[in-house]
């Protein structure tokens, strides 16, 4: 499944969504013969979907499709698919929340859910979802006003402070959360406005055996049998929202050869990056990464196996590393494959041999300036000094946020300027649980990871451990920190930063003690974002001059329009068919008998009999997608919801860097399967019917 | 659980046993105030046993526990038990050869063996037993030999040379295989005669549901309900040897307070590092280690998730990674609590400051010596060119094999020597089945590792990948090599270096590519070594001068003598009594019902009532052990077999480098519980009853 809140995103940052949008790389991609590319709302792909697929998108079409859309600022894409605010997302998108929502004595993982009235909808302590109401060009006026581009980190100063006054400015005229999005690697700004939902309520999720059928063995595996889906409601007042954009579902499964339309929010993708850029990530990142995540896999394992309760615990972080590490290990074995490096010189080879001796030396500079922020970035690697710690999150978030409150709003690190207050007041005031036992754990490993990559020797880090051991300090700072109490977290971050340097918090006091450094490394990388942008953009510019056609920017967590084909493949000399259907996932389930995580629910067994099994349940298209699709909605070319992404299969795994539709496909939960498991197997006819309408 | 053949001990050698003893870096310990010491037979410890247990162990005494006991080559521990040969070690030590034994049909692993009569017992693939016959001191001879000990490169070589003049002289004078052994950091040389027997087989194994009750969630916990215990015979000629030298069982359980000795092989010890050897082994080696074994530990259970046989294949590669994992997690968690270093710290401050300023300097710059060969060895870390895989191994050590035996014999590398050839030809044409689709797996990760730690670009990863990704280029080395095949494998192992490089096999293709580079890492670990053992040996007679008592050298894998009491210890406010029972293993299960690896087998639940379920089952001791020392008989001052050890607890996983008593403790099976199982459980009377015997 692919999740976005993934720690290669986040990695070492206090906010994955903000920082995410700040590192991505941003270029322009040439379509130039399959379904690639991730097109901007304001810059639909008109021509290739008027010559390759005949269909020509109505303004009212596009309009109504992104209105309809939503982003989970957790991580994920979601759809309205009714006047009164449902909204339809993956389980693995909601899971996260249905955690949250969990009890040892109520576990919505494993049991699943379904509000019998509205009174019984569960509140998500902590969600906001996005819809996206308008986009503006400010490439203008930011490039007027960073003029230091020959100091990087000067230059970077002056974009962090024009960045925040438009956003700010937006804000205030609007009311509408504004992002300021950098597309085409630095080459265009536009000015995102969301109308926010953070009163979003839990109404039907499946048992984690439906929705997650396969578990880990079938993850990127395809065909597929998962009800990976989940529906929530927003509300406004108090009150289901009335919503006028919202998805009409088809009737119909899909069929083979039928066109499709995505509209989602992909996370990262690397499309253009350089030949040096892939290296850095082939050679430096991602191995590092993965290192990461299989320590953190296998920590949680162990923590779950002092029992029930503890696995449960474990689950929903546990999931998501696994998925991450499943992923990641896909990438960086295409990146490993000497062609795929190959191809990429191939391209800039064929770029520089069309543009003129003068040109040509222009994007030769910029490409070594790309290898030359690689060389930094690769340094800086190890030398992190934020733990993925909850606790260590809160503490130097809300020591941040006092210290960025004394300065003016445009000299603030990004996400402590006004426009973002709310969200960032919505996650530090969650009222999710956190669990000592397991953030004490986690917080051990953190430290014990700290000293292996600085070295026990390090000023930082024996100031940090203060003389014990790794698990010993870990236990002692949780502890005695107080900010898993909601009130008293409040009251942290209402203090002044001197109030809170004086509190006896021994995780804040930990925070302070790295702030310094903190800001040192941040500011290292947003000098090394800076440089990285002007490079991109000169390639962006050389390479556009070299290319023609429609051009889309690389994934930048935003809403975008894909399009493909319900389509067969090939594979190990067979010919994977379009989709797959109930019937399947019950032989599916006799094929693996006895293997963990492939037991269908009690549900799907006890309904066997009412269940239409020939209905669709999940299919395959070559629509671009990457993490963050996540929980999209596919449509028709009536703009009717026929699917739900929830994966892409193996060989979509590179998509990342290079997409290919011989074998990569996005995998998703039918419409009229979704429909079917709520009537006939959840007992959900009246939250059935109510949806489309 | 303690094994030896982690592949911290091997990691990037063929055979993992030679290098470990090359390896192991080997000081005097001081014992001051505790059981703590691995002593040599040849050097008792007989005033303190004297001072501090009034016990006077005899000539007599002391032979007949060396000659009973015995060392698994695979790395491990066991004694002779009865006249006839039978051999007592842990199920964990006998588990590879279990593995080996087993097929889809016959899974020896889960469901446990025990041959009806002597026609059923079953030949292991590959094992070789050692009994120590003798020890010569051997250091002058060496020390003569090594004349040019400023250049650490043709030191290296002259000591290479001497010790396979010495191993060829006594293999051909005796024929016992002989095995030069260093110690005190080359301080020392000791010729070690060894009967070999290569002819065992299987006699009685319990499930792993009972050797391994509690699992990984157990595993280095106290208390325990492990029945870890395995029987096998030694034959000779085609017949079970008959022996003049095995122990005798005591009928009683071990009871508080309770003297008692341990006679095994301690693989590797370094209590004597200094404080850079354990910096380094804190910054580099361990979390180097530790990212390769939650690596595999996760390819692993992957790899298992394709189905029962799937996972019965990968199972006892499992068990061992995560076994190590679990040890190394809790040696790094020591090394890296500010008091270890401080502590080493202390001590040798303690020695300069009792030296004159003469010694003291030398002693300085013995210290920094070391200092400067960790920073070389931390360069050296990742430039290995071995890939842990059985294909792998193989086509390396035969064509090294073919390469040195064009050289005269003291000039080879060691393992090729003619005094090990037997050994090694005893491991090189195993039949122990290979199984090749998860060696494809395994290579693959091998190879994606190796681009990984040299990067994409280096030449010698560019050739060895040629041209394909690392699942690619697995798939088409393992599909086209016949190195799986036992008699093809004869035929190259008897081939001369031209025929085998003449040969299509790939995988010796892809083994001649890396021959140079293996040769020159491996010569600059060799000249590391020696410059290693010359400071130390300094170290150790200027600590010598400063010290004073009865002391051992640092473990290698050799057998050693330990002593301690049968003690109860403190832990979280609770005292944690000495000794289990069957009841408490029952109690355990229902503590822990419905969690994964806490069922007892069928046999346990049906032989309930003829059990008598208050028989000590599991029972802790101070004395001093370490991975290798499992298997090790514990007897008592009457010579007498009382447990079988089998762990060491959490609070005992510092002792490679740091031992102490006051929580840490040995894990044994007690003698008369395994006695209660066989009868009452197994049916294993007639078994029983020629125990001790």
């Amino acid at each position: 499944m692919r999740i976005l809140h993934s720690p290669m995103c986040s990695f070492g940052f206090v906010s994955s969504l903000r920082l995410l949008v700040c590192l991505a790389v941003l270029l322009p991609c040439h379509n130039v013969i399959s379904d690639e590319g991730m097109y901007l709302f304001n810059e639909l792909p008109t021509q290739q979907l008027k010559s390759r697929h005949d269909f020509v998108p109505s303004q009212q079409w596009a309009d109504s499709l992104r209105l309809s859309s939503v982003r989970f600022n957790s991580g994920g894409s979601g759809s309205f698919i009714s006047s009164d605010g449902l909204v339809l997302t993956n389980h693995h998108v909601a899971s996260d929340t249905l955690h949250k929502l969990s009890t040892p004595e109520r576990n919505l993982i494993e049991d699943g859910f379904l509000a019998k009235t509205i009174g019984d909808e569960l509140q998500a302590p902590d969600l906001e979802l996005n819809q996206l109401v308008s986009i503006d060009n400010v490439t203008d006026r930011i490039n007027a006003a960073v003029t230091s581009k020959d100091d990087p980190e000067k230059a970077a100063t002056q974009r962090r402070a024009i960045v925040a006054e438009i956003e700010q400015e937006s804000t205030e005229k609007t009311g509408l959360r504004s992002d300021v999005v950098t597309l085409y690697g630095g080459a265009q700004s536009h000015l995102y406005r969301y109308k926010k939902y953070t009163d979003v309520r839990l109404v039907w999720a499946p048992e984690t055996a439906a929705a997650f059928f396969g578990g880990d063995a079938d993850n990127f595996e395809y065909p597929r049998f998962c009800m990976d889906a989940t529906i929530m409601r927003v509300y406004e007042n108090g009150k289901p929202a009335k919503l006028k954009n919202f998805l009409r579902w088809s009737d119909k499964p899909v069929s083979d050869g039928q066109l499709v339309f995505v509209s989602g929010n992909p996370g990262r993708t690397q499309r253009i990056y350089t030949v040096d850029a892939l290296k850095y990530l082939r050679d430096h990142r991602m191995p590092y990464v993965l290192n990461y995540l299989r320590r953190k896999e296998v920590l949680l394992q162990q923590f779950g196996l002092g029992g029930e309760e503890d696995a449960r615990r474990a689950r929903d972080g546990l999931f998501g590393i696994q998925n991450g590490r499943k992923a990641y290990t896909g990438m960086l074995a295409g990146l490993q494959s000497p062609q795929t490096i190959a191809a990429k010189q191939e391209q800039q080879d064929k770029v520089l041999a069309s543009l003129n001796a003068q040109d040509a030396t222009s994007l030769r500079a910029a490409f070594a300036e790309i290898a030359d922020v690689q060389q930094a970035r690769a340094k800086l690697l190890k030398q992190s000094v934020t733990f993925r710690s909850r606790y260590f999150d809160l503490a130097l978030s809300i020591l941040l946020l006092a210290k960025e409150d004394e300065k003016p709003n445009q000299d603030r690190l990004s996400e402590f300027t006004d426009a973002g207050r709310d969200s960032l007041l919505q996650d530090l005031l969650s009222t999710a649980p956190i669990y000592r036992d397991l953030e004490r754990v986690k917080l051990a490993d953190e430290l014990a990871r700290f000293v292996e990559a600085r070295g026990g020797d390090d000023p930082l880090v024996v100031q940090t451990l203060a003389g014990k051991g790794p698990r010993e300090r870990a236990a002692e700072l949780i502890d005695g920190s107080e900010l898993d109490d909601v009130d008293r977290r409040k009251k942290f971050v209402e203090s002044n930063a001197k109030t809170l340097l004086d509190s006896n918090d021994p995780v804040i006091q930990l925070a302070a003690g790295l702030e310094d450094e903190y800001r040192r490394i941040r500011n290292r990388n947003e000098s090394l974002d800076e440089r990285q942008r002007q490079a991109y953009a000169t390639i962006t510019q050389l390479t556009n001059q070299a290319m023609s056609g429609e051009s889309y920017p690389d994934a930048t967590f935003t809403l975008r329009l894909a399009f493909g084909l319900v389509k067969p493949y090939q594979q190990d000399g067979q010919t994977i068919p379009i989709a797959t259907n109930f019937a399947g996932a019950f032989e599916h389930e006799t094929r693996h008998a006895g293997q963990k995580d492939f037991k269908l629910p009690q549900s799907w067994h006890d309904a066997k009999e009412k269940l239409n099994d020939s209905t669709q349940l999940n299919f395959v298209c070559t629509a671009d997608i990457i993490g963050g699709n996540s929980g999209s909605p596919v449509v028709n070319r009536q703009g009717e919801l026929v699917g739900l992404i929830f994966d892409g299969n193996i060989q979509s795994l590179t998509s990342d860097y290079l997409y290919s539709d011989r074998q990569g496909r996005a995998v998703s939960v039918s419409g009229v399967g979704i429909l079917e498991a709520l009537r006939n197997v959840y007992d959900a006819t009246e939250l059935a019917d109510s949806i489309g309408h």
